[in-house]
């Protein structure tokens, strides 16, 4: 295995806490004592700024600097520095009352309205000349002060559902993005099969948005609105970093992705900017996403083992330099999902570390102190509304002591690459074939059958090398690009490749010569046909099923694992697997056990609920159960946090070269 | 425990039966024969005239009055009291194609449209000025009929979801509201906190509704608006009454209110009526609303056993002075639920006498005649469609004969007092924080849970006096008004108050100082935090359990019901006690048993499904169960009507003073 | 019993096989291969063209001719009977552009726009002249072409549930409808029961579409609005009829009707064409219907044995002339369920058989070939996109080797009329009283109860004959006309009347007398009430449970049937017998049984998943169950294709007469 160069920021050596604050929301004289506070429990860094368009900006054209100036000297005076968020999130009320067309349209073609937040459409001209202006007159006066180490562009793009718009703005835009993409209008005719129903345009000007049709729209036509979505959420936020860039120069740029959310391409938004941000809330996610009835109980006040690693892991692959920060993590409850609980004592904590294990620059947490007011005034802060310590607090301020003690640690090991793509996430939902099926969450369950085995994983782009890693596994990507092909033809180590990868071309139909299409080489294989299948009906293997899906092949590889009714799971040619079916767990845990000590990769049986990390000569370990366990023998080195057992929420990390 | 005055009314001494009928629905011959059954069958008073607008103005301006003269002539003289409904739930067609604006807008922003009833909204100005128009010209034609005795105003305001609308009149109205209350919209800003997502406004004109907003808006948004619903209810009645009052002096004005239905406040409707009606309909109401699978089975054919008596008892405390009846009672299978099953032989007669021990003044049936037609043709009445008896009109002549044999009984016994408002409601629903968590079923809950135990309860808004009462019991009252606050620390009787109370101000914001907010001088604690749990996850002490929500709290008080694990569910201050979790019922039932014997209140172990009813010297007895059960000889008195043992659907009344 | 007489057309006499073919997918040089190949798999007819507008006429008035030209002419010079389908199920967008008001608007008032197919109003009148324009410029020019021997019109009238409109087109002509039916609106008010809550109308043009009501509308305006609706797409339908007769005499017409669909009356329809076609997909169907949880496990890949019967008894008994066709046969996986497995090996050969054994004269396969393109990409097709084959393609090679091998059948035996009517679906799904309840469910579980005791059923609508049947069973008939109730009354059968029936009249309203209406005569009873219960409600008998819905009845019948509890589940008066519940399958079974050994009729204990059907003098036999199954020895012949041994999708045809 090969370690990654550490980063040269020196800053990036040490993890670092901060908090997301403000200003605004309380009385200034309140200011200095928070950032006292703030530091004394081991902050250096603080986010602001990134919904106070109102209080910038409070009449159209007047700016406010006063309080931001004021603001800003006090939290870098303190010596904390500051990250600040563009505001475009927010548009005053002003603004969208003078630019209606601003406002997006929902699937239903609904106006989706001012009184919260995020209500504008990614494709409307004027609002984002908008955005450009405030984010210049913002970085013209910031841009260069001592106390402003970066930026954030805008914040959480896509949240509640806001990347696609079906406006009058959109349509437009999506035309010449049409234009621009097939040159002539029979190029797309035919690349989208529009013969099929008579759904053939005779210029791009006929062509509609995909909403609203009497059945489904042709899944190209979606495919391509969806990339099209996607394109402008990169397009708007590109030139806000090319006016960060020309005033703020040598800062970072970040922006704070979310979690479980694929409605853009993340890698191509990570590209333009220096830092991956993402925001961490394991119990919010847990209960508003698809874990099953068992795991919301036996995690509900920890959230699923794999929830935060596997963004950790997503994130530091999304950006090309690895660089990645948790901007906002979650201290304590939430208001936002349907069911809230507590943290158990210690879990922050305990993220926090495990932010640090997987490479993370800063822990940022959500927020300093919770505000009484308004849509979240249930969400926990470091501090309560009365200024009183939450718990988040001391355990933050644990971290930091703990932080201190591990000091710098080394990147995380190549070992095994998992790669996943946007699209494939936006392919299998346009076209599930079998209600619910996803590649996100097929690629969800095969990295927690990594992770049980306690292996390292990288989560990567098509395209990013391969370079020593032992074992590649691309849990199910529909639609596979030329050169990923002919990377994984050369790759030395081991492959698993999972259901529906190489199924459709780019234009979203079935390749020639059938699946798996330009993987052929690597799985010499066809698959006949597929099947999805309903809830209940499976195919048993031993102490493993098939279940959702299957692709029946036919060809030169050979069955590895096969059901009982000779239905075969996983079929093999030299190196490369095919799993044939869903990653369900007990059968992803049997094949990638296979494929990893065929990779020569050392696989541990660990309990339920725990998980290591390895991060230059120290191996983390994590107790998300909620019952005490034991990191096993075969986990070599000795404790410098915490001890071998480990009671619920506790870390342990080992000094010693990982495995 | 102290008696009520009864009331001077005459009329009240001995509770009085009548029906619902439709003259317009049936050939005028048959109205004297109708008359006369009705008489012969005990019932003494009638209600007509509610939906029949497009017969008293079949065009605009023109009015047939002929036939409702003949109609109130055959009734009067056959010595039935009228009761005269206002025909504004139902403005006819050419109405509504003169004036479209007066459609409300559901909160998709879609219109609601003409076809059924309830098709306006109670901001439009317009519409408000046709139902005094029309109301008048009903009122001055038979405002002072001798047979007229009693007005209804409109009928079931808010029944369909009808309190809020989305229309340009609702936001006009709306804005003018907010300016009145706010004055400035700077104070509206920072009463809101709309600094928090930029939402601040820089006039009222700039204020939308709540609704079809990106995510959810601000819950201060969202209270501002439901107030404003509500009021726009109070006020469109008020106009009604004022021209009743004027014009028909001396007889009762009443409006029918609903089950389970908080949508306005019925306590300020209340205020400007005489007397305060409701439409008791148990088997649609078990169906209908969040009955557990269990009692869906058991009471399927009776109603679950609190739900006719707690909005008995709540409708009896909506007014001040104690006045109500049952306008409408189910007399057999009705048609708008899910299910609509029969009930049980003798349930008509149980509801009926159950209404007078809780003190009515009348129960009447929905409704006479069962109309062949429209959209209730399979709801039943008292005849079937072919005019024949149906079950229901046997046990009304029953419950006549009960009544008489009965007498007139003294008003209910002040035992304990349910502290009930409807912001609670409206806050716990615009912020559940934990899915489905709603004040009015938290009220629900304890209500059961004292009335299993055999206790009369009285429900009162904040601010009635609580004289007399031994025990009071405050389910959920995220607002608390100061007075109350004052009232409950000076009240010598036990006190209960359940979760989430005093933890909000008047404008949705978290109290200074945390909750319980101004409750402190009588909770001396702080919630710290608190936590909505899923499904499942809960905290089992001996017997019961913490559910769906946890008030995690610290301070001067002591800790009295504790979990396994040390989470504390209820915490006790001297007379005071805090229920820090859910009402679920075996964890209610051991809190209520402990501060009614503190309180010195007699309870009884009551068998599943038996419950019983003070009436002055009287103890009514009710069994809701599906098989035989006994009263306990706890409850002590001779049986003037049926015996201790009662078969499914029986009655007992003991003569003697109760416990 | 008494046989049919074998139709005239030699071509019946034997079943033919045939595939959907859509030329213009492929590249013109694959087409003389495609021909030969389908001739060479044993099919000798193929539809195609009904999706082609665009290519048709891709220019407003300029039309391309020339493919197709040369398409017929390859597939008629192989020796196949073409087909032709009219392209109005899927206009061009130059068309919609050019005629906005096209497009339907769903129940919510949201366009249904462009994008997939059938976004037209049946009542669009500039739409309905381009229907008919397009048909005459096809039948034009292939009417009397020597290889065109069908026609079908338009594809699934209603798919993706495109009967109903609610546009201002579909208003306007409802007004127009409602003035031809009622004459006057007064006589309409009165229909209706409009006085109900003022809802009279002083003019047909203030009448609206009972969508978008603030609850629900009167029901019969519903029903009103569903009659005109089925009699707009009768209309539609009738307009191609007519110049398709005119200019390609000697052909027949056909339509593709659907599976579980009763959205416009399929009679009526029916009386227009030559034949009734339908399209068959008993995998995608048992995914989509109301089948329950067991039902979908035990056959997920073969389809619940009655789905593909129940349909080929029905659309058989549609026509009036008994002729019916299989035009889309599932031939593999499709796309559009919820969950798509594939058949089990065996599944298409069987479905085939089976069509047979019910009287098809021809089976045609959906689809020659997958298109790896659009909406439908994961559908199968005999061949694969690869032009390899599919397995559907060697069942059906398969198939016509047992076809040719069985011969000529005679008609299906006169044994059971099941009498359904499509405003019975309308009646109980507009006012189902008990959630879920469906007359056509109701009859389908009828339906299987019969064919479960190996009973051939004819499924006919009401006024047909019912000479020569020994049984008649009304499953649910809640409109009854006269002509049928007097045909009852003559009916020298045994007759078995289910739920519901005769308590409605045409206008939705309660009888007078009561239920059951006109068919007093026939049942000597009054229905006094009904009842809808919950889930988990009932009242059992001997193996057997009252559920969902019951009918109390009082009068001169007899007591056949009735619950522990004293409840009457089946009523006998002399040969009618009144089955007063639902008819879930173990009563239904003792109730048909007995009804059918009263009727003469022989009946069998089959093992579950087997069915029975005569042809002639032939009886076949089909194992739906997923394991070996054995046919009784009361089932007498002499297998000449299978033995009655059968594994999972076998097939058995003896040759003797039936029983």
């Amino acid at each position: 295995m090969t370690d990654r160069t550490v980063p040269a920021d020196p800053q990036a050596a040490m993890m670092r806490l901060g908090c997301c604050y403000y200003p605004e929301h309380w009385p200034e004289a309140m200011w200095p004592q928070d950032a006292a506070r703030m530091v004394a429990a081991g902050l250096s860094r603080v986010r602001i700024g990134e919904f106070a368009w109102s209080r910038i900006e409070p009449e159209p054209g007047r700016f406010d600097w006063g309080w931001l100036d004021r603001a800003i000297a006090v939290l870098g005076q303190a010596g904390l520095g500051v990250i600040l968020g563009t505001p475009t999130a927010t548009p005053p009320k002003w603004l969208v009352d003078r630019m209606p067309g601003m406002i997006a349209l929902d699937e239903q073609g609904r106006p989706r309205r001012f009184g919260s937040r995020r209500h504008y459409c990614f494709s409307h001209a004027g609002y984002r000349a908008e955005a450009v202006r405030i984010t210049r007159a913002v970085a013209e006066r910031y841009g260069r002060h001592p106390a402003v180490i970066a930026w954030q562009t805008d914040n959480e793009y896509g949240c509640h559902d806001s990347v696609v718009s079906f406006s009058e703005a959109a349509r437009a835009a999506f035309r010449r993005w049409l234009a621009a993409r097939y040159g002539t209008v029979d190029a797309l005719n035919r690349a989208w099969g529009n013969v099929f129903w008579s759904m053939e345009y005779r210029s791009f000007d006929e062509v509609e948005l995909p909403n609203l049709t009497v059945t489904e729209a042709n899944p190209a036509h979606w495919l391509a609105f969806r990339r099209f979505s996607s394109d402008q959420v990169v397009a708007f936020n590109r030139a806000q970093v090319e006016v960060l860039r020309s005033l703020s120069p040598g800062r970072d740029v970040m922006h704070n992705f979310m979690g479980f959310f694929t409605q853009f391409d993340h890698h191509d938004v990570a590209a333009d900017i220096d830092v991956a941000g993402w925001d961490s809330y394991p119990l919010g996610f847990l209960d508003s996403f698809r874990f099953s009835a068992a795991d919301r109980l036996a995690y509900a006040r920890q959230g699923h083992p794999d929830i935060a690693a596997f963004h950790h892991d997503l994130y530091r692959g999304c950006h090309p330099d690895g660089r990645w920060w948790v901007i906002e993590q979650q201290p304590g409850p939430v208001n936002w999902s349907a069911h809230n609980p507590a943290p158990l004592p210690g879990m922050v904590r305990l993220w926090t570390l495990e932010a640090m294990a997987h490479g993370a620059e800063l822990v940022s947490y959500f927020r300093w102190r919770q505000f009484p007011q308004a849509q979240e005034q249930n969400h926990a802060g470091l501090l309560r509304p009365d200024s009183s310590d939450a718990p988040g607090l001391g355990e933050a301020r644990q971290a930091a002591a703990d932080i201190a003690q591990i000091g710098p640690t080394g990147a995380p090991p190549r070992t095994v690459a998992l790669v996943f793509a946007y699209d494939a996430d936006w392919i299998t939902t346009i076209q599930p074939q079998g209600r619910g099926f996803s590649a996100l969450w097929a690629a969800f369950d095969c990295y927690t059958a990594l992770r049980r085995l306690g292996l390292d994983v990288d989560i990567i782009p098509p395209g990013r090398s391969l370079d020593g890693y032992a074992l590649c596994v691309l849990p199910c990507l529909p639609h596979i690009p030329d050169a990923l092909a002919q990377q994984l033809a050369r790759f030395t180590g081991q492959v698993v490749i999972g259901p529906r990868s190489g199924s459709r071309t780019a234009e979203f139909a079935i390749p020639e010569g059938l699946a798996p299409g330009v993987l052929r080489d690597v799985l010499p294989m066809r698959v006949t046909h597929v099947e999805s299948l309903p809830p209940g009906l499976a195919h048993r293997g031993d102490g493993w099923a098939m279940t959702r899906w299957i692709d029946h092949a036919e060809g030169a590889m050979t069955p590895e694992l096969v059901a009982e009714d000779g239905t075969v799971a996983v079929w093999r040619h030299g190196k490369y697997r095919y799993l044939a079916t869903w990653p369900e767990l007990a059968l992803a845990a049997v094949l990638m056990r296979r494929a990893a000590i065929d990779a020569g990769l050392a696989v541990h049986d660990l309990p339920e609920g725990l998980r290591l990390h390895r991060a230059g000569s120290r191996t983390f370990a994590f107790n998300y159960a909620n019952r005490p366990v034991e990191v096993p023998q075969s986990v070599e080195g000795n404790p410098v946090i915490g001890q071998r057992n480990l009671g619920p929420a506790e870390v342990c990390v080992f000094e010693a070269s990982s495995i």
